[in-house]
């Protein structure tokens, strides 16, 4: 489906601050970025880098007062993603170089100290796709998703205490879960075609059988019509706004629409 | 200055084949790309990947027939490029290491072989700045711009012999000339704004005192309001196109306006 | 001063278990690597490939039984580590672009949870430097050196509480801290000759006025003849060993001393 | 077989000159480096950096007078390499992103001219494997091995001509007529076990099947005991060391026996 996407962000900033936005997604598997258009008012200089994981990062320096950033896309994405029922479990020893860094706990996943929570909830399941899948139907039918009860510092080993958070949590603790069974994960940020309530999303992806596959623990059925913004090992690495400074979020909007 | 600029290409594809476009600009150094569109008819599955210079390449193969690929951009450019007369030359051992790499001889710039000349044309310059302006200088008075004069194969030692070309020709040979002095250099192609008569362009960057700096010897001046799409070692490394079978372009139209 | 130094490692393997080795230093800054051995007994094959970071990793399978393995070193490093007091603090709008992940929170380093505890140790130091030193200070006089009051799942938070931990536990805080201030910080792991007792070592390294210094909160004093083995966020990635399988450390041998 | 192999370099510099060495092995595929001693008469500070293709760089100034450089390798190799006659040929769109750069044409491999000699050559050969085998049969069959023959500005053009050179301009033709069939085709250097007569070598590898094979023109035969130093395009990205002063190789020693 061809979409028409993008989000608004205004900032109320008390003194100039550097901050690196994450707002560019680019063409990969499963998405075609046709068009991209991003405003920033008022004007000031941007840099632009890519980060270890090929992510397009913006740095610049809001100015003092109203600062508003606006990124519209159109995006053709594919409508299904793949499922894989039985695909099988990679033994550590044949994944590639590149996925290692993926099994390593990170600041919200603390896949070291999850491990039992894993074998409880995937006792029953193949290694592999069949493990990714009982953990995200674990997650969604036992975390209840609530705006508000989770924070910035929230990470997975309290979110599987507190059954309790938003896509960001539900990830953290996908994520942490497939690590500690040795199945590279990563965060994935995005937006998702008629989410409810609509807002930017955060979702993960697990390495089976060869390649990564798409999970979001917060949805009862599989959905394509994903837009991919950045990965990375979690939400410390794919913040789309890191500030170095006060500046207060005024008004965010999101839209994922279908572009007729 | 804000620039509306892009190009269409229509080809006629006898047989489907694979081809690696670089089409895409990405935000740096004196440009922020505002907004960004590219169109493919008919529409075929792309994987884009970044080469190892950090430039956005799109693989496709092309269907059989009529087809047609087309970016408009919409780019905000520094109106002057920086000049810097009597800037240092930085010795070998002071180089940044990734600068190194442009100081190899490759497949149009046998740098290895243009040292006299070099020599030459610098023998009273400051070693730096001047020994590139120099150089810019050399070529644009003693090199005749004249289309159809060389073709996919022509390297600098041609065009310092035959003193003929097209702004490719006019970058390999200014490229070859620093990098026999031991001053990285690396062909940059991309969009110029008032270019006449207008055409996708190609010019050169010098690193000396720090920096990159821009060249251009198809010019009498120094100009701004340029796109850079992609770096490389010369004209190998970002072909706009990179075709793997037969194509034929039927049309080309390229423009470069000021966004009012 | 030219080093001798090593490390053998044996481990009894129960099954056949996938393990990443980081054992082989690379020259860089301060240490030139004269030469090198790397024994594995039984001999298996190896794959070496190098991380995000730049780091040597050797992966391979553990065969049954006895599995031993010695890295043998003679390296030239610097007998003094440099020291800047009142360098200054590096804006974070004006840090190169790679140092930007080493001011994100890790695993073991929440520094978005530590920032009053720094605020405190910092509140009179001048911005750079001194504010490391501090830091540096405050946890070389604060937190008791001790083995086996922490393990590999304790992080900076618990650290800063209990006040206690061993070398990586000490480095973790320094990191935690230093990033807290939005001073780029990462982790070291190495030799250090003369550390009593002799072990493997953790240190920590921050970025300011323009480069990395070396900070070690388990010395006294600034100390030289170090051997850098990996960088990383935090222990999660430079952890000399990461196991995917049961394997006992049975014997571990380090020694570092002058070579004659 | 486990070779203890290594090279001795010494030069005669009349004035301090910058040099980049590209001596140091990797353990890769078909090679574990068991140790490695580098020793530099006098002593000098040295760099080392890693560049595009991973390959270990070592930079540092020449002093004035004698200047000795000499590396000594245990590495423990494969004794046969791997040969797949009839291994089908990957269509460009499939090819891994990362080898399309080793099809597009280099300094010493002008592969956009040699397309109707590699037809030639292969005109009976399966495409993949038994087209890459048929160029190295035939270049070992029509050009001749002779030093004194070639430079280091010869290239594939040349040799194609000339039919005469060393194993430089062998791989360099190799290569270059590869390419031109659209199989990735790269540059070797390292040692060979019982080369003669003894000296640094090199050779080349080509993609097809999903991975790289080696390929050596100068050998009747398929050998193995290789220690593979560096990778890249052709020989401008793999000298072994790339001068930027007047620098005269005095003595040269190159050692490959079998370690008893």
């Amino acid at each position: 489906m061809k979409l028409f996407a993008g989000c608004e962000l205004v900032y109320d900033v008390p003194a100039p601050a550097p901050v690196v936005f994450m707002l560019r997604p680019r063409s990969g598997a499963g998405q075609w970025v046709i068009s991209e258009e991003y405003q920033i008012e008022p004007g000031v200089p941007v840099i632009e880098y890519t980060d270890s994981y090929g992510n397009l990062c913006q740095r610049l320096m809001t100015p003092e007062g109203r600062f508003r950033i606006q990124i519209t896309l159109v995006v053709e994405t594919a409508d299904e993603i793949d499922v894989a029922p039985g695909a099988p479990f990679v033994p550590v020893q044949d994944l590639p170089d590149d996925t290692l860094q993926f099994l390593l706990p990170s600041r919200y996943c603390q896949s070291d100290r999850l491990g039992p929570l894993a074998a409880d909830i995937t006792a029953n399941a193949t290694p592999g796709y069949d493990q990714v899948e009982a953990i995200r139907n674990w997650i969604q039918s036992h975390v209840i998703y609530q705006y508000g009860t989770s924070d910035s510092s929230t990470s997975a080993i309290e979110t599987a205490e507190k059954r309790i958070g938003v896509c960001r949590d539900f990830a953290h603790l996908g994520i942490s879960l497939c690590r500690s069974l040795n199945i590279p994960a990563r965060m994935v940020v995005g937006y998702l075609h008629n989410l409810k309530p609509m807002d930017l999303h955060a979702w993960f992806e697990a390495f089976v059988d060869g390649r990564w596959y798409t999970f979001d623990a917060t949805q009862k059925e599989p959905r394509g019509n994903r837009i991919v913004v950045a990965y990375g090992r979690d939400a410390a690495d794919v913040a789309l706004a890191t500030q170095f400074g006060e500046m207060q979020l005024q008004e965010m909007k999101v839209w994922v629409e279908e572009k007729l």
